[in-house]
């Protein structure tokens, strides 16, 4: 590919659902980045090709450049439905879904995702940081952990993922903090010890849990109590119960936590609680590696 | 004070978040009943007046006309501070908060609401439908649960709140429904047999609840799901939650169901199902009987 590339190799994409990121990539590494917030759902059909022509436009080659997405940008609701690989699977699919585009320029490759039957469950996006994990650590036997909106659960052996879940914790946060009652209690700032305490007794009686919400807003509104312990008691009060149901995931196993750093930082003071020890990948860097597995998945069919 | 009123005795008010609603009343029975949009929460300070006022005027005599109000209008957002009474208590405070007022046809009471240090809880406008149910069952001895967006539950004894908890399950349910990704797999309709399951699941195993939300999505993206049954089965989940903190307030209790008619229906078969009985109470007449025991106590002070 690079032979008609001025620039770069291929184009790594990470579209979601809220944003659309893009790399200029020479073999793994990237050299140039550029981002919009023109995620999947502002986007009609035909508005894909030009939101991304907008952003890699300076980076393409007079010839064929490839790109290679990954994201809700393959969900039906997307530019090209990329249908889901069932688990237990290699996390990348070989069949890439491939959208009509206009600019003879553009060859656009999109990373499909994965389901499970039963229990019911779908990733797309963290099936290519899963993949790209496995680049790096191809022998890994474990638990990879990827929080954010919806936290993933996936556990990983012989080079497969075995299983996986997927938890709403963090939009869960998002809808108390920002847009019930408890929005009016809820401060900015954060109290590592009442997030940890709330993490504990929480795992320890997760029956306890809907007691415990309204009791943010009456605390404070009877005793007066901080507004910043009760923004962090709520995380702790719902990641405790994200632990509780993931249990299976973390007790004993060895866990890799790949995501936002401040985010994974609270699940490692979380699991470190109940003497669990984690790792940390760089979210970004494995999402490029993953993409660039299914870039040599491409150059390899092609052959 | 029906000698200069020409139409009713006095005026009863239910001031909630949302709406606010009101009733002439001859002794304790309603003769004329009127609604509006202007809850507590889309007033300012000046504004209550006039919208009762919009609701009232057809009723009030040339003298002085008793209003009796209760709910939201009496917290610190609302029209008037009514300090709340501090439980154990008769659910029914003496001091009422007095708003001041243009109109010199008006004279306007708020029932004060009722508050727990630890757990820290607060009720406002179900400490009135307590004194209500009281009024026509003076020995009661149990528990009253209203179900709502915030569903609370008291236990009675002795013609007093004992204790009491409120559960934000309804509030909860709306978010995730409407506005969560949840939204596009919960449908209109509702199935009986999946909320039983549901919730019995949920008392059983509540440590497991975080894994089963996003699970009703991708439920329906891989198998294909029923809408409706996921309506259910959220509500299920989220009740079943509720229950499992709940559990001292039910088990082996009288339980009284307060509250519209098709929820109280969810929280008797959730109950049922759990071995429960409960019994229903009108929830208009009983914050009318409420309402009117407060009258009851500003005569009785005024002589």
């Amino acid at each position: 590919m690079s032979a008609h590339s001025s620039y770069a190799d291929w184009i790594a994409v990470d579209w979601g659902t809220s944003n659309l990121r893009a790399w200029a990539m020479r073999e793994d590494v990237p050299v140039a980045e550029a981002s919009s917030g023109k995620g999947m759902s502002s986007l009609k059909q035909s508005e894909f090709e030009p939101a991304l022509l907008e952003l890699i436009e300076p980076w393409l080659g007079a010839g064929t450049n490839m790109i290679v997405a990954c994201g809700m940008v393959g969900s039906r609701q997307g530019w090209c439905e990329a249908p889901y690989a069932a688990v237990p699977t290699r996390p990348m699919s070989p069949i890439l879904a491939r959208p009509d585009v206009r600019d003879p320029r553009l060859s656009v490759h999109i990373v499909p995702g994965l389901k499970q039957v039963n229990p019911p469950d779908v990733m797309r996006g963290e099936e290519t940081q899963i993949a790209g994990f496995l680049r790096k650590e191809p022998s890994f036997d474990g638990i990879l952990c990827l929080p954010g909106t919806h936290t993933k659960w996936a556990q990983i052996s012989a080079g497969e993922v075995v299983s996986f879940r997927t938890f709403m914790t963090g939009e869960t946060f998002g809808l108390l903090a920002k847009s019930s009652v408890l929005r009016h209690s809820i401060g900015t700032g954060w109290d590592a010890d009442a997030f940890e305490a709330a993490v504990s007794e929480t795992i320890a009686r997760p029956e306890a849990i809907a007691s415990k919400l309204f009791a943010l807003r009456a605390d404070d509104l009877v005793n007066g109590a901080s507004q910043d312990a009760a923004r962090a008691r709520l995380s702790g009060l719902l990641i405790g119960m994200e632990l509780a149901a993931a249990r299976a995931y973390w007790l004993g196993q060895r866990i890799i936590l790949i995501g936002d750093n401040r985010l994974c930082a609270h699940y490692d003071s979380a699991l470190s609680s109940q003497g669990a020890a984690t790792e940390l990948a760089d979210a970004t860097a494995i999402t490029l590696a993953g993409l660039a597995s299914a870039r040599d998945q491409i150059l390899e069919s092609a052959t």
